[in-house]
């Protein structure tokens, strides 16, 4: 996954680059006493880059923070439990509010605040509770709380997602980190969850902006679970210098900068899907010889995305009819009667036909927990690699049992 | 459902239109003795038009029979349990085949043979048994047979979904029959299942392909159970003549066919949704104050094919947010925050925000087996009712479990 000269650390946090501090802790809004309030601090101003939800309808936090983007970024405070997924003027005030609870307890400006929330929808923040653990968590960040920061942000999640990156140039050595959360509404169609990563690369706003941006559409934009793309998704980067290491120029440097934050996304991603909403199986769907990215992400998405294809993973069966069928509905210029098909090392497919396999060797296969599928489309040179969630019972369960 | 001209008769099938016959039996595809073939006939040439897949990927049988439409036609032959979804040479060997045995013991030109299969996808049509049940079909075809028709194009369809209207015309009466088949697939991209319509009215072909397209684009079109498209699907409308009735130019008479047709199109697509695989609910969703067809039909994709809302419905719970997280998918130029929403008569969201409400309302509206859902844009006039079916989890077992 990673190149030679990306070194992934073992317990890497978003505080491992030079300069963060974090906590997370329990404020009140999840009942069972789990953390439910990140802050992520950094101890002098960074740049910082977003890429946000292409719903129509934007939580406040999402509007909120977009609009503090060009200021110098100190803070970044997350809350789960609670969406805050009014879009009106209420919600809007109490995202001002956060930020200015934490402005104080920090003693920095507001202007510096970036918010996000994620959880229950349709209910008011706690205002109260958030001003009670803002202040407890302004007194216990500290070098090692990353972890507990990338806790505090997941909701229905059963895995703390979390990286580290060291990436070493001739100037020196600087550092990127990441934490994520999302285990339903992943859709490929963007960022349709929370990543949060920092560096202490000196780095200009543009450079930054640019390198997420296509980091996001070549990760979180690629993945599936359920197709639906969430009001409060916000992928964000902070850059606050510290490592003393300069990139401000598209050199080389900068293209190994793109590829280790593009390799931090997709890891986490990756995360996302193996921790997908009642997921039995991961599919893991390599896009070869299309003409483009662009058509390559269509046939993904239309994979990923099939309730049938889903569940024909979920029952272990060789459907390659059902697959043909998802490429077919892509709404992409490909002729489909080129197109092989793998599962695992076994074609299943060729030239848009069923071809005779061994039952035996597909069962293998699709016995395990992750499910290589390969598309060859045959009609250029692009190849892809993204990944997708089965479809289950417990999936049900999880999205109509929820209340009870 | 139908306007006061129009009588809907109780026991009306394919052959209730004059000159119409009709049969359906086992010929062994389906091995458990239930009908799998079914012979449509009409006793002199007739008129027809069609509206076939937008997959990529189009099954044998649509490809042949998009070819047959501009001859005068004197039969329908349809198999179930087998869809000859064989793209290459050998599918279309097949539906040759199939036609020319067809034509054989009916007596008539191969040329005015159409073909249609449904089923499982990937394996040869068994011609043999074909031709075995072909020649017995037509020594049983009869006015009798257009619900044993009916029951012979179902697969995983646990109820049989036909109709026939009668019209009142000042120059006399004329009669319009369908049958359809499908229980999964359905998307409302398209028509996504298998239907087929006879008229003894005379009209010219180009008449009764536009009134086939308008009637399919507002009722088919806009059903949703898993957002899928098949690689086989049609809708095919035979006019014969046989009732003297003649409409040849755009005028009131014509503007009542097309209602009557899109009346029984709608019939059947209801009854498809009420039918679909593991539907516990028919969300009946009503697009109100949309600025157009097109936006109203995006609105209502998106909500009747996200997987949020669907597994909410099957959870009772008035989650008004994924309703509106789903509007804010569609990807229609629309104000998010004018759109009101309500469950039955009971507004739960105002403005793109949730108000407070009655839960005990709102309980006895989703307890229903049919849930009245209205989304009012508040930004156009144009109205649309259409239906989706919830996500249970009989749905995963049927996709999953198919072949146990």
């Amino acid at each position: 996954m990673f190149s030679s000269w990306i070194k992934q650390l073992p317990d890497g946090t978003v505080t491992t680059p030079g300069g963060y501090l974090a906590t997370g802790l329990n404020c009140g809004i999840k009942e069972d006493n789990r953390p439910d309030l990140a802050i992520l601090y950094s101890e002098s101003p960074a740049v910082a880059a977003g890429v946000f939800t292409r719903n129509l309808f934007q939580a406040a936090p999402v509007t909120f923070t977009r609009r503090r983007l060009d200021s110098p970024i100190r803070a970044l405070v997350v809350n789960s439990g609670n969406a805050n997924a009014c879009t009106g003027e209420q919600g809007m005030e109490d995202a001002l509010t956060t930020a200015k609870f934490a402005a104080r307890y920090l003693e920095i400006p507001w202007e510096s605040v970036l918010v996000s929330s994620t959880g229950v929808i349709g209910k008011f923040l706690p205002l109260e509770k958030l001003r009670g653990g803002l202040e407890k968590a302004a007194e216990t960040l500290s070098l090692e709380g990353g972890t507990k920061a990338a806790e505090a942000i997941l909701t229905t999640d059963t895995i703390i997602k979390e990286t580290a990156l060291q990436i070493e140039e001739e100037e020196g050595t600087y550092y990127l980190g990441g934490m994520a959360k999302g285990s339903g509404m992943i859709c490929p169609r963007m960022a349709t969850m929370l990543a949060f990563f920092t560096t202490d690369l000196i780095i200009n706003q543009d450079l930054l902006k640019e390198a997420l941006y296509e980091a996001v559409e070549r990760s979180f934009n690629l993945i599936s679970i359920d197709g639906d793309t969430s009001t409060n998704d916000m992928v964000l980067v902070m850059a606050n210098g510290a490592s003393g290491v300069e990139i401000n120029e598209r050199g080389d440097a900068y293209r190994r900068f793109c590829e280790a934050l593009e390799a931090a996304c997709r890891y986490l991603a990756y995360r996302i899907v193996r921790d997908g909403e009642g997921t039995t199986k991961v599919i893991a769907l390599r896009i070869k010889g299309s003409p483009d990215f662009s058509t390559a992400k269509a046939v993904a998405r239309s994979v990923l995305n099939s309730l049938l294809v889903k569940t024909a993973f979920f029952g272990e069966d060789a459907n390659w009819g059902r697959i043909f069928m998802a490429v077919g509905n892509a709404e992409v210029k490909i002729d489909p009667y080129k197109v092989d098909l793998y599962l695992g090392e076994v074609k299943v497919a060729e030239n848009g036909q069923g071809v005779s396999f061994s039952e035996e060797e597909t069962s293998q296969v699709l016995n395990e927990t992750e499910v290589p599928v390969t598309l060859d489309l045959k009609q250029g040179e692009v190849e892809l690699l993204t990944w997708g969630s089965d479809l289950s019972h417990q999936y049900v369960t999880i999205n109509a049992d929820y209340r009870t």
